[in-house]
């Protein structure tokens, strides 16, 4: 079994409400000196290994479902996993 | 400066009804092999090193604003960073 994990991103371009907010809210905590607060999607796949092109497929898992490609940006990591 | 990565996920006894929409979505569009889909926040703070406890400070950010710690778990890693 593999497991795929996906982080989507804002592009450094795109303006982030959700981070802005949130620094704000951190602020009025007392944290300061938090400078910056970027909120994106964690994703986990478990996917069974049939042998097939897993980058291929998490690719186009992540074009066609996860991430909105005009906006956003994706990395991912394939890792082998122990059968549940 | 420093980064601190936080991956924010639902406690997998939670039924995560996103998660269960996307697999429903991926085996319509052929991607059978996917066992189980997890759907969380990945949240990036940029943390101006002011000498303070950064993990406590982290934490209780999290604690605080991030994470509805009834129903998700987090991890997180501090990384040092260039000056942008």
């Amino acid at each position: 079994m593999k497991k795929a994990n996906v982080y989507v991103t804002l592009r450094e371009s795109v303006i982030d409400p959700q981070g802005t907010a949130a620094i704000n809210v951190l602020h009025a905590k007392g944290h300061d000196n938090v400078k910056d607060v970027r909120i994106g999607k964690y994703i986990e796949l478990t996917i069974e290994d049939t042998g097939q092109d897993l980058d291929t497929a998490v690719r186009e898992m992540c074009e066609k479902l996860f991430v909105n490609t005009n906006v956003e940006d994706y990395r991912y990591e394939v890792l082998e996993v122990e059968e549940a």
